[in-house]
């Protein structure tokens, strides 16, 4: 079988890092194209970019030469966008005119009617709209986003949960500094502190959720009911966002009957090459999850929880630039080509 | 007017450390006796204490003989027990029963009926419960005690609140490591890394927030009637507690209300030297309170928020080991003092 | 008396931040012109610098609105310059010409012949240089430096050891960030990690120690004879520069004749209301001096000596943006005010 | 072939679990016994030792019962040994006189005449001495030590430089907290922080590498006739050691020649599995190499170098609990099985 052709947009950045990491060696994809600013277009990518991941540069993504973010000068079946928010909008519209897929980790169309926000373990179904979206904007190519990383990590605990009838649900997240990008926040501004804010997140946490756990009707999704209350902050932590999470549910299920909900999760993906086994990761330790020693598991696309207790409260940790980001889209992606969109 | 003799029991810890800050150069007490293990008795206090905080050690403390933690050996007529868990209860008593005023920053006698535990800006009224207690216990002295440090900090801020009608109280804790003492987390727990459990922390929350909101009524305190639901958790922080809280009012204050009370909060005891002034600050910036940035406020008395949302969500931090335990039972104790119980 | 009238170019930033701090409610200096980039001027300097300091703001200095650095608009008898180096060199010269003293923590002008580099401890002697410099120039002001605050540290404990004929120094410098400027290194750099490169640092360290310590024989300054190798590393520390220095010395000192130099070393200046006493403070303990305990001995200007073994080798350590550098200058001023140069 | 059968006495610490990490699916030798203090004795590998590594723990090790530091009650060919120092000295004895090969990472027998402290890329004839120590002792086994993690760093660079004549080396340590075992710093100890003292490694550094670059005469071990003299210092990094080094040479090579001794620099030892390819890499970026960034080069093996400037200057760094513990020693027992020992 031959692979497919996968380019990345914003291919020098934290995230950009994050997926030459996982598309290099990938066995359903081929890293043909890195596109990024005009600043780093023309250069050899191993100049280009300043790797900072503690393994090596993939050799034959660094001897590849940058092209810009245009969709003539990209050669690709799919591109992955970890494109900023200011240039979303406009370039992954171009890509998507031209006819390519694009799966966007950017904010920019999350909000979208016609565009699916999607996690695999969650709400696969939402990928019928990619048919809606085409037939309405004219392209030739389709968006799908995945959401931000901090609702990922909980939405997927959520899942599991949707049996018992979830009613509100209330989160107070302890962030990973890569979450920001490379250069986002001083040292000074970390080192023996927390920062108790972060900008949008909140929104986004409580309108991604309800949109991922909403119904698709044929014809557009309806956000599931229940209401979602974040409070966000940033700690010194490189990378793992920590969550505690409250789920009030119509059902009232005990911590047993919610660990017992975590346990027999099993979504049915595990042909997807970068589905982690087990997808929810239920730890027995009183401390656990720790990001310094959890977030790896799986390959960094383990979600792992603990701490279930009456409430229901319990805590859940994920990788933020794996799960949370360049995972979740070249997840996104592998559904895609088992659904046979690519 | 001559000073109070002020004894410190467990002296040279860290809440210890911070006792003898705090009664140094005080205008009402004068330091008379330090009390610590068998292992510190005997020698000069200077060479007993490893001191860890980041000013010099008072020159008279340093020259002071530690003695044993016995009523007998102990020359003060207040002493401020800053002694492990395990050791409190017997030996509070043991000061208490000869005579001693006892202060106490350890959580042993907490939920006694007859034991206030007090935060004076909070409930100063259940003071009263010494005259019981004496009566009760027919001891010459009596214990008095200061909460958690967690609880603390919420429960200032709750207090302007009481006047909305609390309901349920949610509270995610990011606590410092220093109220684990010097010597209780190793460096490889904390670097990169969140630790989501505190052993106990939880149900002391939510018990002494329900105590000292409660009503005195003249022979035992009634806890107030709502819930309070907590998640604690361990971020690498040298000082000060961080909480996001959201709370439920019956009368549905908005944020600019709920501002209002904590800026008019003013619980008329500015005649106390360690009282801060304001007790609670109020951060207009949206990243603040910040423990690195604002935990020295008001010599470390003062408790900020910040983040007021609809919710009603909002951000407290206060300065764990003095607002949160030395300084809280230095401000007890001056109470005491303002009262005529000393 | 009244007092001097100061300015301080470059108000905003952290070496700024540092000299209103000292300079408020300083007995000699009164605080009378803050200037800054075109893009705070005008406003307040409370509005227009984000304060990062663990105090409150100066209320005065909040008050206070922002002149552009322009010899025109700032109302001084002398300027406290924390300017960036690709500004110092212009600005500086323009304040000089229009009859200001400049103290200035800026390396643009620290070579120069006729440029007084100056620690009042080490070399005060070298003030001279300004008679020279203002009739070469025909500057109605003038300039004096102070060294980079690495070089300070060091100097400082030199200056006693300078009997023993100093041959050669070897130093490794473990950094504080603040050293950086605020947004200076990212926060994803220094968690877990050093950076063993500092631009620049090494060849200030190496002219810098040798111009301090020589000689002025009435018309310039003779380098002193001896090597000076350095290697300077950055880690994950707030404030406090760390520094394991090796002198050789042709006496063949002992540890404990090094030590009694350091004990003794009086510079004669505690006239100066920032002159820390002592200047040099010697540790006992095995591992000290260490920054977080150690930095703010004498409010940040005491620098700590420890582990003095064979070799000579020893540990110095001092605050960096205090002794280091705002402190620098504001005690630069102090001598000039002292000798009737104000 | 059948795989040598692996012991690790201590399994239960921070090097035991590297050692378990590192021997799990090791291609020469296999796991079967993991010996720790009588509190672990009898219990699942799995329950007795706390997980701190940031991957699983492998299975089959999990599922061992742990057994008491005993020769009559370990089931293997070779131990390695992650012992305490108190206990090493007796304990790795009776393991040689029962008959097993000893490879310690322990201090005990590193000064031992006729033990060898052995890095097989550095002197691999030093194993000859094996057959003194059985000559001597009457030993059925034999000891074999590797250095202190702070000397191997260094010493693997200084090999190639031996041919330009070293004459004196100077060495400050920035080191990593792993290397005090898991419990040995307490956060607030390390938090913003520098400790410029590590008891007794210094002494090791200075001796260690003079015997490690010495000359076998057929009956002896004849130090290297250089002088070596170093400050160690702990900082707030997880892993890897990073270290300053001058080098003093009898040739003055420019930096150039030293860098092409790196580059040359080939011990002919690729066919031992845990041989890292390259053994020394050169970083060719001026801030490199750091700890975060490069410590796991080479599975953690690689010895990076960076900054070689004249004097001659350089940095290295490498991954202390692996190339200088637990990886040293299993590098070691990979050498006695090329040379025919086990």
């Amino acid at each position: 079988m031959a692979k497919i052709r996968a380019g990345v947009l914003g291919a020098t950045g934290n995230v950009g890092q994050r997926f030459i990491e996982m598309l290099n060696d990938h066995p359903w994809f081929e890293l043909t194209s890195l596109a990024a600013s005009d600043r780093s277009a023309g250069k050899k990518y191993g100049n280009a970019a300043s790797w900072r991941l503690d393994n090596r540069i993939p050799e034959e993504a660094a001897d590849m030469t940058v092209v810009p973010v245009d969709p003539k000068k990209v050669d690709a079946d799919i591109v992955f966008s970890a494109l900023p928010p200011e240039l979303a909008k406009k370039v992954e519209t171009d890509f998507a005119k031209a006819g390519f897929a694009v799966a966007s980790n950017a904010s920019a169309f999350r909000k979208e009617k016609d565009v699916p926000l999607l996690i695999p373990e969650v709400n696969p179904g939402h990928l019928a709209l990619v048919e809606l979206q085409q037939d309405k904007r004219k392209w030739d190519g389709y968006i799908i986003t995945n959401p931000n990383c901090t609702t990922i990590m909980m939405t997927v605990t959520l899942k599991p949960l949707m049996q018992f009838g979830i009613e509100k649900i209330y989160l107070a997240s302890m962030q990973a500094i890569s979450g920001a990008g490379y250069d986002g926040i001083p040292s000074m501004t970390m080192l023996d502190n927390i920062v108790p804010y972060i900008g949008g997140e909140e929104e986004k946490v409580e309108s991604e959720t309800r949109k991922l756990l909403g119904e698709f009707n044929g014809s557009e999704v309806i956000d599931a009911p229940f209401e979602v209350t974040a409070s966000c902050h940033r700690v010194n932590v490189m990378d793992g966002h920590t969550e505690a999470v409250w789920v009030h549910m119509a059902d009232n299920p005990s911590p047993d009957e919610v660990k017992k909900g975590f346990l027999d999760f099993d979504p049915g993906l595990s042909d997807l090459p970068t589905e982690p086994s087990p997808v929810i990761e239920v730890k027995e330790e009183p401390d656990r999850p720790q990001p310094r020693l959890d977030r790896n598991l799986g390959g960094g696309m383990t979600i792992s929880v603990g701490r279930i207790r009456p409430g229901i409260r319990y805590i859940c940790m994920g990788h933020n630039t794996i799960r949370g980001a360049a995972g979740a889209s070249v997840l996104n992606a592998e559904l895609l080509k088992k659904m046979g969109k690519l």
